[in-house]
């Protein structure tokens, strides 16, 4: 087993992350923008240079297939996603994608002439939006599990009215090749987009688990009157309600500490003027930890809270989205494999939770997942100034090849 | 003395109702918009009709003079606003300008011929933008009483870049008159727009006291990072902060049942994105009372709060508005005018405060300022159902017809 950085993934990531470029480290490839379709068009360029066959399918995935073990053999598949949010990281899922990308085309290449040495095929995978700032999170990845409907999701509109369909066709993206089967084992290296490889010292880490969230938006409906003569007992104050759950959600995760995180992130205020009583306020609550059971008292004591604002406040209230991501495990056998690699190496990688969603989530409903790591500077994420060591980087991308070969060859 | 209602009140005001009228009882007038030039336009027709002169300021304020006695009398002064809340109600202002020019069309025809009788001339004012729902609050009487600098005032945008001067200008009422010099007494007729005078059954009213108002606008800053993986004890969230003072203000009115009246009804939060911890939050924060110690004892302990909160979110602050209309009285001479005017007319009014603002308390800086008022149903006001009875209405009118009279025979 060999463990060196592939050939190309440096210049490769150079040269992409000049794509979108925002000029001070980061990078807007919002999906199906006319920058994401540049970097998409980049990435099936190289892959065709390199003799992957690549297939893009109707919700815009992009596939890049090394055969190395015959039409009939297992796949394994190992990608992240090209999307960007609006003047995002330039680390943040095109590292896992250009890493697998070199790890393919070094393997293709070592396998080239050894025939029966590879037992599956390799599939290098874009996934399309799963960031989710223009459309859904998990765009393509949770259409190709079968946890969301094409059709209906490539229908939605983003803020603009453009919908993902009319946007995909747009960069020439709206594909119409079959995806390949589900494969046999999938690898997702990203950057941490925590803190804790850095806080331990760490330069690999193995995400074991990953965090579920709990998403509920509550619309608290009040009626609006003048806030000077109106008197108090009187008012239906839709944001006084707000303002209680507000203070019961930071103080949920005040009495978990490091199990829970909790935001109040987003309120949208009616008719949000200094004169009148608010007569309308919708805020989202995001309860996350690793702990089911954790979301699951908090959910329970939250409704409690929202029922006792209603009633402080004099208010009606709906909940207009309840979505919730249970909280998982990834697969230890893929783990003890990575951990192996690393050793290796010489190298131990820390076992970590991711806290934000990756496609390996949903990917773990189909097959085997893995997720590999490595350090995020001060755990920025989803901000121009994300930065991961490139040292560190070229580390991963040795790690993942490492990983892939022992999977394509068992 | 005479007291009963004016000829031309109920033809005129019905007929006023009209322009602007939002088909649900309501009128849609902001200031300087076209529904509120027609009804400057009909008003100053009327003016005319009756034999009033007419003077526009540049400020738009719209003065109709009866001169009863002389160019050298002193002046006595009545009126109030027409311009609207967006969709609010009709008799808010309307009514005390419409009541004033059908008093001052009543005495001008009683007084014609009677030489000598008249101690005072009779000033009809329809003040500017009262309301403030498009420029500043009291944007015309403040002006005229010097509290405001008018070429400062007339060059502010509103929401779209228009500033008030070319809206005035825009509807021809952008005047080039002087105003008349400052008159000896004001009084101003309006409907409650509370609801005490309902409660106990009253059928007219007297402001005796206005409310102070202290409206402080703060804006927490904190940092924006991603709501999942980022450590709750790293976060800087301003929103938390702001709910935290929404709570406070709220309690400072619940221990201090009806003297105080408190809101947060504008609460603006960046970027309002349900996975970015809010970097600002901005609140506009309003204590109303009677009682200028207590709203300094509110204030005082808001700027604690103020600091609790910003420590425990870890955020900063700046206080981006700080406005301060300390409590008052009106005149208690003229208030016993009215009385003994209203008890020739079998009638005892109550003693009220009013809480909302008006142009008498502008007024009030430069004269003896006296407020009359009638019920509002419900306390109800700033709302298409406003609403007020129409023979409490013509009740009104005839009073102040009465005090009018008595003003400027005494």
């Amino acid at each position: 087993m060999q463990a060196r950085c592939p050939r190309g993934f440096v210049e490769w990531f150079d040269a992409f992350s000049e794509i979108g470029s925002t000029g001070d480290g980061g990078v807007d490839r919002m999906e199906a923008t006319p920058a994401n379709g540049a970097a998409r068009r980049q990435l099936v360029a190289w892959m065709r240079e390199t003799g992957l066959e690549v297939r893009v399918d109707r919700m815009g995935n992009i596939f890049g297939i090394a055969e190395l073990a015959g039409p009939d053999a297992p796949l394994v598949m190992a990608g992240s996603h090209i999307d960007s949010q609006p003047f995002g990281g330039r680390y943040d899922g095109a590292y896992g994608v250009i890493a697998a990308l070199a790890a393919a085309t070094e393997l293709k290449a070592r396998f080239a002439g050894s025939e029966g040495a590879a037992k599956a095929n390799l599939a290098v995978v874009a996934w399309t939006g799963e960031e989710g700032a223009r459309f859904r999170t998990f765009l393509g990845s949770a259409a190709y599990v079968g946890r969301s409907d094409p059709d209906v999701e490539l229908d939605r509109p983003d803020k603009d009215g453009v919908t993902a369909r009319e946007a995909l066709a747009a960069i020439g993206f709206l594909g119409k090749d079959a995806p390949p089967l589900f494969p046999s084992a999938y690898v997702e290296l990203h950057v941490e987009c925590g803190e804790m490889l850095e806080t331990v010292g760490a330069r690999l880490g193995i995400f074991r688990r990953w965090w579920g969230a709990h998403k509920i938006d509550i619309r608290f409906l009040g009626e609006t009157s003048h806030t000077g003569p109106t008197p108090m007992a009187r008012r239906r104050d839709a944001l006084f309600a707000a303002a209680r759950i507000i203070a019961v959600v930071r103080s949920m995760a005040d009495e978990a500490p490091l199990a829970l995180h909790t935001s109040v992130a987003k309120l949208i205020v009616e008719p949000n003027s200094q004169n009148a009583v608010p007569s309308a306020a919708t805020l989202s609550v995001e309860l996350r930890s690793a702990d089911g059971d954790l979301i699951a008292n908090c959910y329970r004591k939250l409704f409690e809270a929202i029922e006792a604002a209603a009633a402080e406040a004099r208010v009606g209230y709906e909940i207009v989205r309840d979505d919730l991501r249970i909280p998982g495990t990834f697969s230890p056998e893929l783990g003890a494999i990575a951990e192996s690699v690393a050793a290796s190496m010489g190298v131990k990688p820390v076992s970590a939770d991711t806290i934000a969603g990756h496609d390996a989530l949903m990917m773990s409903e189909v097959c085997p997942a893995l997720m590999l790591t490595v350090p995020s500077r001060a755990g920025l994420c989803h901000h121009p100034d994300e930065w991961s060591d490139p040292a560190d980087l070229q580390l991963g991308a040795a790690w993942l090849t490492g990983v892939l070969e022992e999977l394509i060859t068992r």
